[in-house]
């Protein structure tokens, strides 16, 4: 359904702006995507808003017009509001002119089929929604059927972790679960586990990766813990020719995964 | 000399909590980092801060006494203060226990020697904090000889990027320039230019690199304007299998340098 709210006092926005918070995405079981570019790429990945906020009285893109009517389509509500309450929703001057809320949308490990992808990242107790939302941009990049959180990480579907996303939270699967669930589904399967480390003279590059490959990333500051590491069927590292002894987490993943996928891509 | 201070009063709090922002940072030509790790980069490298608050009565690691004594034989300050007021001049509950206070270091184009260094990066108008941190780590993890900013980025010395550098704005060479500045100077001397385009079919692994080797990265949200894409040497594109058609910023530098990397290492 179409319609407005012109006064800041409207319980809605209060809902709408908790969203920010995780207890309170984790009751609604909804999140916020803000921007034209990633909502239109959940449309695309098939993923609509049941609410979309709107700016209202200014020029509007096409692409937002064919969201809109999918949005109205599909029984959800688009709602106009002035600048100022946008504003107030976002919690920031220059807000965007769109903000969807969406169903949150984790899957099961059980539900997971890993035949459908040659990669898939894992991550350890990763901290930063920045780091996260940037290996889901980096997973859909390579190809990666999905982003498998262990223990204690940052909540996926924060504002932050969808926005560096770029729209892959929306087409990568993400999957919350402990390391011994995790390491039991993995086992009762086909998969190779492979984890950076410092302990090994493992070149990268030397390495032989085979799908389905698990690329797991540890927290920011501590790394893998020992026994983890462990447990990796592959630990193997990157030439590191500086006075630090590590890269950013996110891009570590990332120059891992692309050493996986050129060495699928010219098998 | 060591001093305490002990009065959220006292006017030098102000005068560094000031350094949060980008024009105090450039009237005083003093920049913040924070934490012992960064510090000790720094200080393997060369530099010691010119004050150096810490947090009075609590345990004190053997790398923080080292520091204190040098930066006291340098004719620098210790200041000690409360936890209270070290979070007032942070600006966050959980602040380090030490913070330093550095003379600003940026590099004249003209005073780069590009010998020596087979990899530069080149930022063009990179606006994220944290980004651009995380370009000047890799290009420390790669053995880059630093990292030149182009048009209108964002200051490598505020607290987020000298975060993310994780002390590599200490050890990498950062320039601030033009882009007719610097592609003359470029111009002048031996070196490749090399832009990922998304207008090409050159595979960046198809291409051949030689040093000095200049990775150009550019706007988060634009990438490179056109004329700066066709002054490039070498065009070269990474294989996207996603949805999407880009990755972060500071994750495509890092994709393109370990490449370059691997070719130098393995030549």
């Amino acid at each position: 359904m179409r319609r407005e709210i012109t006064g800041f006092s409207n319980p809605l926005l209060k809902e709408i702006r908790g969203l920010r918070e995780k207890k309170f995405r984790k009751r609604a079981g909804l999140f916020l995507a803000e921007g034209l570019r990633i909502m239109t790429e959940a449309r695309e990945a098939g993923f609509l808003p049941e609410m979309l906020f709107r700016v209202k009285d200014r020029p509007v893109h096409d692409l937002e017009v064919t969201l809109e009517a999918e949005v109205l389509a599909n029984n959800g509500d688009v709602i106009e509001t002035s600048a100022d309450i946008m504003a107030k929703l976002s919690g920031k001057d220059n807000a965007q002119a769109v903000v969807g809320v969406y169903r949150d949308h984790g899957t099961a490990l059980v539900d997971i089929d890993r035949s459908t992808a040659p990669i898939w990242l894992v991550a350890q107790s990763m901290r930063d929604p920045g780091n996260l939302g940037t290996m889901l941009r980096t997973g859909d990049a390579v190809g990666a059927g999905g982003l498998i959180l262990i223990d204690d990480c940052t909540d996926p579907f924060s504002v932050e972790s969808v926005r560096a996303s770029m729209g892959a939270i929306f087409t990568q699967k993400v999957v919350q679960c402990r390391w011994e669930e995790f390491t039991a589904w993995l086992r009762a399967g086909e998969g190779q586990l492979v984890g950076t480390s410092l302990q090994t003279d493992t070149d990268y590059q030397a390495a032989r990766y085979s799908a389905p490959c698990f690329i797991l990333t540890g927290n920011e500051a501590q790394g893998l813990p020992d026994d983890y590491e462990a447990e990796c069927d592959l630990r193997v590292k990157m030439p590191m020719r500086g006075k630090a002894d590590s890269l950013n987490a996110a891009v570590a993943t990332a120059v891992m995964a692309y050493e996986v996928l050129n060495q699928f891509r010219h098998a």
